[in-house]
């Protein structure tokens, strides 16, 4: 692993291995040597409904970031994000010149049919790019779905971002969105109905419990024409600083790994079950038991549970 | 239990108490005792993005189905969706004949906040309806996340519907929704554009394995003028007969029961790790360590884990 010491000077192609090593699974120990490098960098979550203009977002606080001599990462797990590539080429070509820029590295986590892992494998990136030295993280989700909410998660300020145009469909959405909620943007603020929709915001965030000594914000901007975005990452640095300040940045960072433990004993409980405990043959034969309704799915699992708690798997 | 009874009678009220006690855990033997009535429903899934029109074609297939005098049951996932209560005043009033029809039961399921945990209460919910004797159990869900494609397994028949002014953000969609799609269906199909798209479908659908013996229909319906829908409701059909001829609905459903197997295991080992092995005070003091980065998350799930399966938990 003579890239590890490349990655922790930040050189990008030692990080683009790490991160694909890490995707692939093909080197397990890379997360525990890095683990020490990180803790340093500060995640931002962009999320919101495909069209709101996610990525410009990140592109022009990313731009806004860099003449403060930052590093950053970028991370886009929205399939319709430019820096996934699933937008017009138009989308791409602006793109291109933040990607050259020494200071940024960007990668695109693949969904494509493999929903499940991907807030695992995009939580991994950001380790990664936290141990190459990157100031501030920048993640960009669609925001629906259990996913996203999960990678909302890894981020200390989540910036949720609506359009006016957006709907009905945004309605229903807000539910969710509202509650990962640091920071709300209402994006392509010239259109009309922004107002409108930052009323209706302000109702709903009214109705949300009150964090002490955070109001949560509703901004307006209009990213395309860079319009907003110094009181954007002026709210996004207040945040960071009423978390540190509070000592809410430590409590939730150590909340964050508590889940994190968690979810790693569930993972080696699946792999454990899967390899060692559920003989396939005697499974085989409950499932037919089951499929005639003779036996049921939780008097089985049941069983199987108990075997494995008794020390009698594997 | 007095309501077991009238619930296998198909008694509305007795449906309804039913997901409600299953939904909120008050009574965890109910699922045991219903699962040996169940089994009997076919179970079509309908997918696709906010504004493809859905539940207006749910709405218009049930219709269908019941002028052959058969039992409905129709679960609403989508929080967009009028069963739902998300959409307009118009489409919620136009639901309203098929809820009071006597051989129709509609339930919706709320995503609000609690996106976890949601895809196992609908098949939970879609188990009662099958125990209370519908013939057919329409599900309605949004297509994008994990949630949705862990709720299109449990249909024998998933039809993905698009629209042709979806644009770019539908491309993207498509890549995991294609994947579970048996039927696509092109809606609003009077639509400019509504052909390009199913000649993209087509290329898309020809990279895609081969079933033996299915050749993945792609058809066009305007939902609301109820075009199109004899036959996607005679292709829905054919694919039935076609799973049922060629047994692969047993092996689906015996496989679907197999992973059924799997989450409630790991169910009932997520709790136990609460309940019992994970000593609070000692994992805070370990969390703290690894927030200093003297130890890492890893090391510790390993070790945590190997006590549970050395039995030493509980």
């Amino acid at each position: 692993m003579h890239y590890i010491q490349n990655l922790l000077k930040g050189n990008k192609i030692a990080i683009a291995r790490t991160i694909t090593a890490v995707e692939n699974g093909t080197d397990s120990k890379i997360l525990e040597e890095i683990f020490p490098y990180t803790g340093k960098a500060y995640h931002i979550g962009i999320t919101g409904p495909p069209g709101a203009g996610k990525s410009t977002l990140v592109n022009v606080i990313a731009k806004k970031l860099l003449k403060e001599n930052k590093k950053i990462g970028i991370i886009a797990v929205d399939p319709t994000s430019p820096f996934s590539g699933g937008a017009l080429l138009g989308d791409r070509i602006r793109m291109t010149d933040l990607a050259l820029n020494e200071n940024v590295f960007i990668r695109s986590m693949a969904s494509r049919g493999s929903l499940g892992g991907l807030a695992q494998k995009t939580k991994d990136a950001a380790l990664v790019l936290d141990a190459s030295g990157m100031d501030y993280i920048l993640i960009e989700t669609i925001g629906v779905g259990q996913v996203e909410l999960d990678i909302a998660q890894v981020c200390d300020t989540t910036v949720v971002v609506l359009v006016p145009e957006s709907g009905d469909s945004v309605q229903a959405m807000k539910a969710g969105l509202l509650e990962v909620a640091d920071i709300l943007v209402v994006n392509k603020g010239d259109r009309k109905g922004s107002d409108s929709l930052i009323m209706e915001l302000k109702f709903a965030f009214e109705l949300r419990e009150q964090k002490l000594g955070w109001h949560y914000p509703i901004l307006k901007t209009t990213a395309i024409e860079n319009i907003g975005i110094e009181e954007l990452v002026s709210t996004i640095k207040s945040h960071k600083e009423y978390l540190e300040k509070s000592h809410k940045l430590d409590e939730e960072r150590k909340t964050k790994l508590t889940l994190r433990i968690h979810e790693l004993i569930e993972e080696n409980i699946k792999s454990h079950l899967k390899e060692y405990v559920i003989n396939k043959d005697e499974l085989e034969f409950l499932i037919d038991k089951i499929y005639q309704r003779k036996n049921n799915p939780y008097n089985i699992a049941n069983e199987i549970t108990k075997k494995v708690l008794e020390g009698r798997g594997g």
